[in-house]
């Protein structure tokens, strides 16, 4: 077997998670860790390097797996990664990914590597699973739901409210909603109809809490048109019981073939952990793109474009006869 | 838009599931559906042909698709087509696959045509599906549920008993076993642990109906080890409300990522009609199919080779814009 050699840029959440993943993968090999961070700071494999280092590492590492942020993040690295090596990530503005995809794949052009850019589960299994059902099923409606995860803009909305110590939000959604396209009734939803909102919220001591309820359930856009449940408790038990990043959701195709025959597919994710499974995806992108670097592909490519043997360390004969 | 010219090999339940999809898709054109009977006899569109005229097609056909079965006709008719036209074909004799794979590859190359193999949806989605979770969750377990949809062996083998006039057999998920995958605790589960069988039974006037409920629930192979439930119905009880063909299953993976954090990926399918999914399957197949024909290759593919891209109509800026 051939090792593929990969490097992880930024050592947040998402960065362990790939790391974590590459270990589960013999056929991978961590061989640095890039962080803006003093690497001598951290807690040091000897793998932590200082992300001016990178350049160094060229000829040394087939894929750099980019865990930064894509606010500010990755419109930066993206490019600058992509001009020097084969490079994974996750950019996750939907809006803005045809711009990112058109700079990434010409700095990959250019530089002579492949990338595969917005790749994990949204955008990434959830959009292949989007795509897949509106293909078959050209005829129908698709309908995403996300949790039960948390929300960061929601939680860290409810901390500004004055007297809150702590909170976090857990996007959940409505298993009436969900069951009512489970059965094809074909419901008109909207984001509000499609999720609840949960609310673990710690209080400085003395507050009103019916004054802070208040203030959340009618925060307008995040809260006001949810139905939305507030939970007071203390800061021990939110350290201990909301600290886990679990997240997940569902894509539902509810469609029609024939003589209005019901057909309905649906992809979930139940995820403990939301930055080891999306690094868990990265990893297995990384060998995808690994693989059609070797073809002599250069260029960037989304999920749309690889075929899913790409992201099995198996032979094409091996999975027809395992998996087919 | 340039119009894929389709031909159907065969005029059964699948090739009118198919001729009903290539009506819902724009870009798709029927040319002739291909019988062995003789098509003076069918209600004729004046597209039913003698199969022996096909070769007079070549040229008039892009992609032929093959609806024929796969214990006799497919092993005949794939590599006899793959050596004219372009082909698709749901082959699900899972352990004929690689045998079938290599004979219609040849075939192909030979005529330099292309032909994807064994697509559908088991084989073809769940297959992909089983692919996508293993490569993503390398640790885990993988567990595929067939239903509720009628098994035609089953139904057969009730059929044989004296006294026995007509039969259905509904296999059905057991949702108890389901459960337990759901919640991670990655249960040790055999077909018998993991579906019921439902039968829908009409007899003969004058029957013992003790007798042949007990001759359906000890059968050895067919029902003895399995929860079986018998139904004894009318004739026009069976025809009114057991004549569809309604299939479906789920696909799920448990996985564990990083410290042990419990990953669950599940596919499913709902599908009132069978045999128009599985031809709106083998439809979107044809499109990518002629797509990598018209980029120069020959040979066999299966789903896995296929990126979901190639799938669609629409083109791959359009995809990123609305999709992913």
């Amino acid at each position: 077997m051939s090792m593929i050699r990969v490097g992880i840029v930024g050592y947040g959440n998402l960065g362990r998670g790939v790391e974590k993943a590459i270990r589960q993968n013999p056929d991978m090999e961590l061989a640095a860790i890039f962080t803006r961070r003093q690497p001598e700071d951290m807690a040091s494999t000897g793998l932590i390097k200082h992300i001016s280092e990178a350049e160094q590492y060229i000829g040394k590492i087939d894929v750099m797996i980019l865990c930064g942020g894509s606010a500010t993040d990755l419109p930066e690295q993206g490019p600058y990664f992509a001009s020097m090596f084969h490079t994974v990530d996750s950019f996750d503005r939907h809006a803005k990914i045809p711009e990112y995809f058109d700079v990434v794949d010409a700095s990959a052009r250019r530089g002579g590597h492949a990338s595969v850019i917005s790749t994990g589960w949204d955008p990434g299994l959830f959009s292949l699973n989007r795509l897949l059902a509106e293909a078959v099923l050209p005829e129908g409606n698709e309908y995403t739901f996300w949790g039960k995860g948390v929300s960061q803009g929601h939680s860290d909305a409810i901390r500004r409210i004055r007297g809150v110590d702590n909170a976090v939000q857990y996007t959940i959604p409505s298993m009436d909603a969900v069951d009512k396209v489970r059965r094809g009734e074909d419901p008109v939803l909207t984001a509000r109809d499609k999720h609840l909102r949960e609310c673990y919220v710690v209080v400085e001591p003395g507050e009103d809490l019916s004054r802070i309820e208040h203030e959340i359930t009618t925060m307008p856009d995040y809260f006001a048109d949810y139905e939305t449940r507030v939970n007071f408790i203390s800061a021990e038990e939110l350290q201990e019981k909301h600290s886990a990043m679990p997240h997940g959701g569902l894509v539902l195709r509810s469609g029609k073939t024939g003589d209005n025959s019901k057909q309905i597919i649906e992809f979930g994710l139940n995820l403990a952990s939301n930055p080891e499974f999306t690094g868990s995806v990265l990893v297995a992108y990384a060998r995808a793109i690994s693989r059609f670097a070797k073809e002599g592909f250069t260029g960037a490519k989304t999920a749309f474009d690889i075929p899913f043997s790409y992201l099995s360390p198996k032979s094409g004969e091996q999975l027809r006869r395992e998996l087919l």
